[in-house]
């Protein structure tokens, strides 16, 4: 693949997440990781904060030549703008399938220049999910494990704020 | 079937809705789409628009003898009161029919004069629903080809204006 | 639906395609339950005898006037040739529901003047299926219940039969 | 089992409930029913309340030696805590099966002492959830045979008048 | 749990089955686990040796106190002549799932003496089966890692046998 | 992606397959088809047959530059023999989805150093598979559309054969 995207909400980037680029960056030529929102649901973290975990993680792990951008659009137009050929995805499980290939169907409508791809998770990270990390650290449990160590302290110390706040 | 209802939010009706719409009516004496409310989830056009638009699509695609209809209280209850045999639903997917399956059941046991029937979606529509319609609308991407033509200028009027407003 | 067919192995026919029958039954001008064979899997009862349970069922259950057929082609050319509207199948399960999805567009592709229309079976006869009984009935477990009053010696002896053999 | 956890919302306890924690209860030495809150999500009902359908509900179906608590924290927290050596869920279907395999996944994680083990609901119960209950009762529907008939009153008074108020 | 049965082919046994055996044993005051036979699909090992690879890795692994048994039956009959009161499963994904479930309601139906109660699978068990370990052995893969130690070099000898012989 | 593979039994190779083909072969620099052998399953076609359909399909569609080969031996033996970095697979629906997870999680453990990578069916091709194919063609039916025009008479004619011979 030449330039690929691998897009989501990264609120936070997981073990899961670092895992999937990790292995979608061996068959790329670029790769950009693309921070996106939802417009309905709210993020925990901002985008700048988003960003800043991915970039601070990715250089932590040796994967400095991955790129990180933000965008507030559609994907299918991102993809069209900056020529992506691929946009890549990780699969956990089933209702991640029935999610995600709506999601490749309605892309490949929009804009068909642009493949989605697929990589398999690892199978100690099934569990793990952003909503995972969320949810234990908000009340205060162990989240190492779950996220990089490089952006450990600062995920945990927001979660914590934001339930005594 | 003698009388059947075919419910929904549809908000707005896609041409996954009008397909099924189609298929079911040739197998109707009398087809009657509902539009009902969702407590848990606000719509994004109001009940008299997704009304509006539904009129409005039938009409253009000579479907006018289906009737269309609003109703802010349970399906079982509005299939009673109207004598209704038959309940329509499209299926597109797994995830659509776990949902599906368990509203049949309720439905049934809360009133088991009306049978629920499921149509199949067309292939090409597997990846359309009213959320992606929302979504592609509010970031200005193209909706045409999701929705019937007669109602194309509406829908995304209204949708760009919430992003914008 | 003016002319449906009901399709199926019916090896042998459980009280879960009773139900099913005399749901869709309801809901149809004229409705024949079409036993096929599939070249793949050897039935345990020959075409004679699964035909033949069925009448015995239909009549002792009062759906006399549905009638039963054998074909040995393809359904979508039994479909075309007797001018069948529509297919009737029934689901119990997400795993049918995904096999008789992909039956269901084949089926369509082959003949769209069919439509494949789905009735849910009743709760209670979720775990029912041909293999199911023969399952239990090889074992000289106790099969009433699973299938029509009318047909359980017949088909209890020639379970036991078989295993004997 | 020797000491058993079985959390939830219970936002009200329904019948499917109550037979998860008959069935379950058979197998373990004592059993403590979870009552935990949501973040993401707001109750209809208040803890207090939540807690107090669940002693009413078991007392009056002669369960009342399993115990009622009440935990705002991680569940892994309150297993460890309580020296629990099981975790009891309930499935009633496939999207249920996917979610409580994550759950079952980070709790082990979080947690290794306590096994999560599934207990298969009544299948005349498979369409009953607490949100069934919430949306057939708020819009005046009957709701007997969902809920223990011990609670039916409070329960139904209490969703008429969030309607209504 | 009193007295459970953890019923299966074991064809053969595998690191994935001791998994749940070891979860189950922790959780019963007796735990038989039962080798059957499946009409419709013949085994590579033959009962003796699927019985004697239980009791042997068993053993190894300091399991010792948990019985083997074989019975060519109906499972609903063993437990209700053994009395047994539970029927353990493991479970690794949706499609065990959806089998395990109709499994559990028919035996149910049949014996509902005995409750089926599921336990997870480790997640690196998750691909893991007879059938994985029967494929990779005959082609002479190494399938060290699938079974147990203890009865890895007669698994591999009599797999590689059948392919050459 | 360098080096890919694509697996398969191909009994016949249909157009959903050659759509993989096609769109995986636009993100890799080699592409070699790989015609399989299952042990439990009997083919149709025989080996010779099968890569004689792909070469001709491939060669009529313009994508010479894919190579075919035979292997009877484990995929991730082939893998590691010929320094292939991927295996590419096609979704169309969550049943290929979760056997497809299995099958990469055991191949990433007998051969780390090949991605297993998922590409996603045109939905005009979800219901086509080889064994519907074989299931038309044998009652006669028309398989146009289904297969290569380049192979139709061939794979017709042998199916026809094989019914009547």
């Amino acid at each position: 693949m030449k330039k690929a995207i691998y897009p989501g909400s990264f609120d936070p980037v997981t073990v899961g997440h670092m895992d999937v680029i990790r292995r979608a960056s061996a068959h790329c030529d670029a790769l950009t990781v693309l921070v996106m929102t939802n417009i309905d649901k709210k993020s925990v973290f901002t985008a700048e904060e988003r960003v800043g975990f991915l970039k601070k993680a990715l250089e932590a792990e040796g994967l400095g030549r991955v790129q990180v951008d933000f965008y507030g659009g559609l994907l299918a137009d991102y993809a069209r703008d900056t020529g992506a050929t691929a946009i890549v995805k990780g699969l956990r499980a089933v209702s991640d399938f029935e999610y995600e290939f709506q999601m490749a169907l309605i892309n490949r409508h929009l804009y068909p220049g642009a493949e989605t791809v697929f990589f398999m998770a690892d199978e100690r990270h099934l569990y793990i999910s952003s909503s995972v990390v969320r949810s234990v650290g908000r009340h205060g449990g162990d989240i190492s494990g779950l996220i990089s160590p490089a952006i450990l302290d600062d995920v945990a110390r927001k979660l914590r704020m934001e339930t005594n706040g």
